[in-house]
């Protein structure tokens, strides 16, 4: 791996720690009205005020779609949450390092995000937000089944942690499902990235920790830490033996040029051009800024690129602009 | 048309006018065996010796395999010809301006080239050669029917005079079909350029006129050129209509983005992808220097590209090769 490349992050594009929290005066969210979840928005917010005013709290109700649906694409909120009309609200710190989904699946989903793998990191920011929202609000907790939840899969620690993984040589050459078969014994799982039974469209994949009963917020992370670098470097020994068919050269140096020229792109064709950019500069062929096709493969998604004001005419030109802009300056 | 297109060039690849011979003391080639065949070499090339030494002798029995095919594709003989084996020969200059095919359906065809539209100047050189040769051999000739060919369709001047149309808008409108039925009413024809009943591969077309009998040299020569500069302005227009369209746009771009960067092409995925950025080129889209691109959509053919040392390997990369070096070093 080159020196450039820290906390892994050839392979791993970030790191989320996710707590899931329930305030033990109301009913789970699914039990809950409209104004029923109002008051538990109000709740978190008025906590979040005292002890995290940097959190900016943003009703669901009163965002456009586009907005929304962006929040999902930046994996800030899930995608049923940007679907959300009344009743639901999110705390999102500006340089979107932690955002709180309000009556989500449950009451809080507390996420904090680091780049790169750095599980230590963001748990440590989602442990600190906690500690600070547990001073004001009365988290429903009980000694055998430790934090509450909506869904019994998350009683325990209540902790989701995940890495968002680029494995476009392991998806080419057909091993993730053997993969996500033999992880599932490890209590881990991964998935696509774009939500549950989503196909892996640009190669990217999340993995993260199955088991929240009987295992501390540590062993889960340790396990997920050992796997996924272990996966990081199956994926890396991979590249090298992948790209050295002149065939995946090819296609390689192709995407580049596509992403270089071409003035129309549409979402799914840009994702798979960018996850062989980023095969090619992983694997040493092409010499990219990597970070930047990486930031590119969340900011062409619909949504997220409609907010652009360029993009308001055509938003398959706005795209191939805004990756022509990106790989001209930054290489 | 921009200024930097002389001749029509833009449209117009060469010119090429042909004269058919045949030498009264022998039958025609078909009925004639190998000896009798190197008879007709024989004499042929002990003329030119005396009247135009700087004509070298192929002896086509000689040739390699690619040598031959190569000299089909650059144009100066016949597919068919390329194919011969003994009793056939061409007689070339260094300059790839002259080239006379001995025994190929007639004792001699006589062929002279220019770039662009230049059909006065073919038509001279041709003339001169083919005034000096007749000082030396006794063509067979007619009061009434002209210079007697084997094939009647030849009788009268003998002489065919050809232009090499790139029509990469007219072909994609789907209006080349039309144009070849109103043309031939007026004693014209038109084709795909690799020869008859070919698939027009890069849009690549010859436009040749068809009468010999009746009908002077001078009249058929200012027939070919009127239809074409009528050909040539209704693919112009064409262009600038199609251009106009984003996706075509998009088509011009992304062609250039896959010469720049692909690392293997085979011949026809290249011809077409040179003749789109021709296209955009012409079109004002693309700043792209033609003149390369013509040139590549002669030089990445099979034959001609298998003379280079360098593409011995692996063809489908040399060509790729050739290509981006090409539209490096001339942009």
């Amino acid at each position: 791996m080159p020196e450039a490349y820290e906390n892994q992050n050839d392979i791993v594009l970030s790191t989320r720690v996710r707590l899931a929290r329930n305030l033990a005066e109301y009913p789970f969210p699914a039990r809950l009205d409209i104004k029923g979840r109002q008051k538990v928005c109000e709740a978190a917010h008025a906590a979040a005020l005292a002890i995290a005013p940097e959190l900016e709290y943003i009703d669901m109700a009163e965002l456009s779609r586009a907005k929304a649906v962006s929040l999902a694409e930046r994996r800030l909120c899930s995608a049923a949450f940007a679907q959300r009309d009344q009743g639901g609200a999110l705390l999102l710190r500006k340089d979107c390092r932690v955002s709180v989904m309000l009556c989500e699946e449950d009451h809080i989903r507390l996420q904090a995000y680091a780049p790169g793998l750095a599980l230590r990191e963001a748990w440590e920011l989602a442990d600190s937000v906690d500690t600070a929202f547990s001073r004001k609000l009365n988290f429903a907790f009980s000694e055998q089944l430790g934090y509450l939840t909506q869904c019994p899969t998350n009683l325990g620690t209540a902790m989701r942690a995940s890495v968002l993984l680029h494995l476009p040589a392991l998806a080419r050459l057909g091993r993730v499902g053997r993969l996500a078969e033999s992880i599932s014994k490890l209590g881990l799982t991964i998935r696509g990235a774009f939500g549950e039974g989503s196909d892996a469209e640009g190669a990217l994949f999340q993995l993260s920790n199955q088991v929240t009963l009987g295992i501390t917020e540590q062993a889960a992370l340790e396990n997920l830490q050992a796997i996924t670098l272990q996966i990081a470097e199956q994926e890396r020994l991979a590249q090298r033996e992948l790209l050295k068919d002149p065939a995946i050269e090819n296609k390689v140096w192709r995407a580049l040029g596509l992403l270089r020229y071409a003035r129309r792109l549409d979402s799914k064709e840009a994702l798979q051009l960018l996850s062989l950019a980023a095969l090619g500069a992983c694997g040493g062929a092409l010499e990219l800024p990597l970070d930047a096709i990486y930031q590119l493969m969340t900011d062409v998604l619909p949504a997220t690129l409609s907010l652009d004001p360029a993009a308001a005419g055509d938003r398959d030109a706005a795209r191939a602009t805004l990756i022509r802009e990106r790989l001209k300056a930054e290489s």
